[in-house]
């Protein structure tokens, strides 16, 4: 059972329908969005981005700056470090995430790298700062995060996705997309990039978005998004319960599996708890899932149906959920039930 | 309480952050949206607008063929017959909204009317057909309303939205928009329009969204929107709680309302139960919502802000929510707690 609290929550922040999987890049408005606080109303000329602290240069850029470097277009995978919450067992209270905190968008900017390297670093970590502010757990902050200098290779300063500038809800102006990690790194409403030579220890980095297992545990970070495979509900659904109805005969069963830690291995499909290897397609860039997909002969009845992925790391999705304090990182294999009828 | 059920839908489906009423015209993928079924990949080249029934000339229409006909663009409020439906006591079970299920695009397309007189309509009422099917209440269906004759008068087929062509979430590639009605009427990704002599007696005209008092009243049907005014919400939010913070001093109290009945006449601002006249400015078109203001003086300590919205038929927004067994039109004024200090 979820609270009003928690209800609040649900009802501000939004995941990717399910259905979207069959989307190889999440049509704008589908891609799954939280946000700490609120998305603030930033004007767009007046904004600019300041790159200060250890550097040899500071730097203090306008969008048109920005847009007139070399820019990369890269299609991305995102997942909210919480993805899955709600199936944890005690229960977490936060965002009650199901499995649908997702998306693939192609993000345009430049890259996080050519911008320190114009400002010359001289420091191992990098905090960028949003311009949207909050309280959490007691601290009024605005919302930063920190990268080692390494973890910056890759990442992005985003202005535009899906060939478009970035609506409100994702960043605008602009946004860090850090690939293959957790959507928590990727820093919206970005304002300030300072560079320093010790270990950033705003809240978001030492109180949140840690791997702890009970309270006084300091944790470990979270960093890399763990593997998922996710399918598309076959057959039509029931409004209220999602369950979801088909005719008996073939039917191809499909979806797509990604992981921040390696390209994607094998992806397995379970009907009834019997596991076949599904075949595994290409993905549209390094970053992004792949789609996989296993023609199915559905019989009258009802049927469980789930899938699991492994990465080219070994690492593979549990069972039974792993649960830690702030129901992080649960990629337990995902199912689904259908009725299968003939008529 | 929110069970896990009603929680699929609250994450499937998604409100627009209070925040965003600062917005004149809401960004795309901030709309709130409400997906009986699923949401449909629709083939844009291959799909046809069918015009059959008690027609002369039926008529079968692609998207260019929509596309050169005269076309009209305006901005509509829309909000779902179920908003606040959350707030209701006795629980009812849906989709849970609290007030946010709301939001205001600019449309463009072809005026339902236009198309009607094209094809010689020979009946009095118009059934909207769409392509997303599912199982509700045990009937399997096509997600299906009509209009009488009348009601289309000022409706539109609509295939854009803020300026681009529909995303798949919101009709692609062609939805109906009637202003002044809640959402359910403004059937997405139109398949077929059908003109009929007799009243139509869909699954969504008969048993959904109507106002019963109980299981055994067959109720009366559920038409246009409530007033209602919404507030953005002043100050720094807790990421948990949503509880608002602001430091003592002037703010600005402003938000937005709406009507389907008759245009705003007033819009008041209460702050701990003491009720004042805000400012109402003027709205982007007549079907759309007006921006109202009221500076507040905040003294430190604990404050509950509301707003009311009367409009020009006198109807206004009740105290406590009018229940019904679908828990439909909630109009019940919005209250907000905040929390102001000095320091």
């Amino acid at each position: 059972m979820i609270s009003l609290e928690e209800l609040q929550l649900a009802a501000r922040n939004h995941g990717m329908p399910l259905e979207a999987l069959r989307h190889e890049i999440t049509p704008l408005g589908l891609h799954y969005l939280l946000t700490h606080f609120d998305i603030p109303v930033v004007d767009g000329a007046a904004w600019r981005l300041v790159v200060d602290g250890l550097v040899e240069q500071p730097l203090e850029l306008s969008l048109d700056d920005l847009r007139a470097r070399e820019t990369v277009t890269m299609p991305v995978t995102m997942e909210c470090a919480g993805n899955g919450r709600a199936h944890l067992e005690p229960h977490v209270v936060s965002q009650p995430w199901i499995t649908e905190a997702i998306g693939t968008a192609e993000w345009t900017g430049v890259p996080v790298a050519a911008l320190l390297a114009e400002a010359g670093v001289k420091g191992g970590e990098v905090v960028f700062t949003g311009l949207d502010r909050g309280v959490e757990g007691g601290v009024v902050q605005d919302y930063a995060r920190s990268l080692s200098l390494a973890d910056c290779d890759g990442a992005l300063l985003a202005y535009g996705v899906n060939g478009e500038p970035l609506p409100p809800q994702h960043g605008f102006p602009l946004r860090l997309l850090v690939p293959g990690w957790y959507g928590m790194t990727s820093v919206k409403w970005l304002g300030r990039i300072t560079v320093v030579d010790e270990p950033f220890r705003g809240y978001q980095m030492i109180t949140g978005y840690r791997i702890k297992r009970d309270e006084d545990d300091p944790g470990t970070p979270i960093t890399r998004i763990e593997p998922r495979s996710l399918m598309a509900p076959p057959g039509i659904p029931d409004f209220m319960t999602r369950r979801r109805f088909l005719p008996a005969g073939p039917v191809r069963l499909e979806g797509r599996a990604w992981s921040g830690w390696g390209a994607i291995s094998r992806v397995e499909v379970g009907v009834d708890g019997v596991w076949a290897d599904a075949q595994v397609g290409e993905p549209p860039g390094p970053a992004a899932w792949v789609p996989w997909w296993l023609e199915w002969d559905a019989t009258e009845g009802e049927h469980e149906l789930s899938c699991r992925a492994t990465d080219a790391t070994g690492r593979s999705q549990p069972d039974a959920p792993p649960w830690n304090v702030g129901g992080y990182a649960n990629n337990a294999i995902q199912r689904l039930s259908v009725t299968v009828s003939t008529d």
